[in-house]
């Protein structure tokens, strides 16, 4: 192990609702501040946790403001300069720079990894293994991403295509990266899957901060110049005030344009495969995936299973609240009972919970949301 | 119309809990207090206006005393004097029987007619005419049930089997009963349907009261002197004391075993058919069947619809709460969601509902029930 990882300081972006998973997620209570796995932690405090025995400095953590209250409470042991709290949202370049940026003034050996705060990573082991490979691969000059080896054709995630060894003594298992690819099709995602030239695009990265700031300074120059300054205020105590000042005219754009796509096209981006089960539990059917029903018990339960009563059922059930929850005769359904709004499908509809999300926006519903 | 109609005195046995329609209905929120047709009122109301118009001396109402309150809310214009409040459930033998024997005291010539709280019947006019046959045969000292045409080879009624005309005048439809019949199989139902010499037993009857009396002294003489002691005391003022002290003691029958099998027995039964649609709204999906979906609207709503946002869905929704139901790809779904139990299922699986109220009960979750 080289000396690279003493210089390692992740951060976790820490947005998005989750709107496939209304009514549990809301506005105000996204995704990753839930427990969506049954495990007492929520999705957020699992990722830091899990990060947590890589960094001898912290953990970063960049979210909105409203959340700063319930991610101080989940994270008690986040320093407050390590906690960045965008004042509006704006895409993934802005958050992302911005933490590179900070951690660079801090230590301009940083290297510095992003891992999303809402997936679900298991065994730790195998992560970590993979994370130090990448520490090591990003070392020597590259951006590197980490690739979960596929175990099903999905059509809803990225593909990264690699075939070729870098040769890392460190990190024997890192590859050139050769091709980004979109959502493939169901017949591309089969072929992709049996080539077994092609991972999963898990959006985790890791990278020197100098080599991220300077591809981000090449290509949106406006957007560099902004984080700049706010990196520079932010161990200062102006720092609030020249936030609220330079984030509302950062440009919007996401990382993957402004720093991944030139990165790619320069051949500066490596990839370390991995093969960890990942999950971005992304709808209820992922959930039930996830909390599997015990033995004997076809209902699979987030929340308290004392008051469901289920005859001859198969599926999920959300509880948040006192109710006593009744279903009979009900295949692969999925219940989400919250105080204020009721969802019932089923596990195949799980990705149209979107569209009634759009919808009750429309009717004027966002109370809700 | 012969003088008959002056002494007809209608009654409204209002019991039973309905558990196949929990939890919209509950030990203290029974189903014939509930509006389970979207008519504004209640069914006890609507079967107490139905029968208002044939009596000229009002209609009385036996319940439990634990819903006087309820009752009296929704029947204003009913006397004390017609309201029976049983200290503790007996069978419909005492209920009825009580009934009877206060409106002979009242009126020697009382042809009584008992009514259920928690059916529906349409349209009024055939129901005013059957019960206006079934008066006329009434007064020629018969017990004269109503038969109400059947338009299914359903299993979950009793039939009457009948094909001899009494050939009276005033009555020109009402037959002699040959033969009660237990609910039958598919088969033997669909066998009753083509003859065309059955109909379904819907427990209306119509009876001079000293003929229901007399029949009750002879079969039951325990259960005779106990209900007419207490209607002796009926316009004392020791009303109360009577009923507390001699209705415990009153033997649990129902009318069918105490009274209509016996005059059955004696050839003293008659049956008046009709072709008014009747629903004794047993489950949800009946509910279903009377509150059918508006145009372009595949999903039923009884309570606000406003709330409920159905996409690709058809069935049921009965809200008694003020929270959004959002329902996604579901047939023929039963969603019930009130303030403390929700209870998911299909139209299919209705009649299970009973089997998760006796769950409910034997989990020790009788608060909910």
């Amino acid at each position: 192990m080289s000396t690279a990882h003493e210089h390692f300081h992740p951060f976790i972006p820490a947005g998005g609702v989750g709107s496939r998973l209304w009514p549990l997620s809301r506005a105000d209570a996204p995704k990753f501040l839930l427990d969506l796995t049954g495990s007492g932690s929520s999705l957020l405090r699992n990722t830091y946790d899990r990060l947590a025995d890589l960094s001898a400095d912290g953990v970063m953590v960049v979210t909105g403001r409203s959340h700063s209250e319930a991610v101080r409470r989940q994270l008690p042991e986040c320093r407050e300069r390590d906690l960045i709290l965008e004042p509006s949202p704006k895409d993934s370049g802005a958050a992302i720079g911005l933490a590179a940026a900070v951690l660079w003034l801090r230590d301009p050996m940083a290297i510095i990894g992003s891992f999303a705060a809402d997936h679900v990573v298991e065994p730790t082991e195998e992560f970590h293994r993979a994370v130090g490979e990448a520490i090591e691969t990003a070392a020597t000059g590259r951006i590197v991403t980490i690739g979960v080896t596929p175990t099903s054709p999905a059509t809803g995630f990225g593909y990264i295509r690699a075939t070729e060894s870098l040769g890392l003594p460190d990190a024997p298992s890192a590859l050139r990266v050769e091709e980004f690819v979109e959502k493939p099709d169901a017949q591309t995602a089969l072929r992709y899957l049996e080539s077994g030239d092609y991972t999963w695009n898990a959006g985790m990265f890791v990278a020197p901060a100098q080599l991220m700031l300077e591809h981000l300074r090449r290509s949106q120059p406006e957007l560099h110049e902004g984080i700049m300054e706010i990196a520079h205020a932010w161990e200062r105590p102006d720092r609030d005030e020249v936030m609220d000042r330079v984030w509302p005219n950062l440009p919007k754009i996401a990382i993957d344009y402004a720093v991944a796509e030139p990165a790619a096209a320069a051949g500066d981006v490596a990839m370390v495969p991995a093969s960890f089960t990942w999950d971005d539990v992304g709808d209820f059917a992922a959930i039930s995936r996830l909390n599997r029903a015990q033995d004997g018990v076809s209902v699979a339960t987030l929340g308290d299973a004392q008051k469901v009563l289920a005859d001859d059922c198969s599926g999920l059930v959300v509880s948040e609240t006192d109710r006593v929850i009744a279903l009979i005769g009900l295949e692969d359904v999925v219940v989400v009972d919250t105080p204020d709004a009721l969802l019932v499908t089923t596990r195949e509809h799980a990705q149209r919970v979107k569209d009634t999300v759009s919808a009750l926006k429309n009717s004027g519903r966002g109370d809700v949301l």
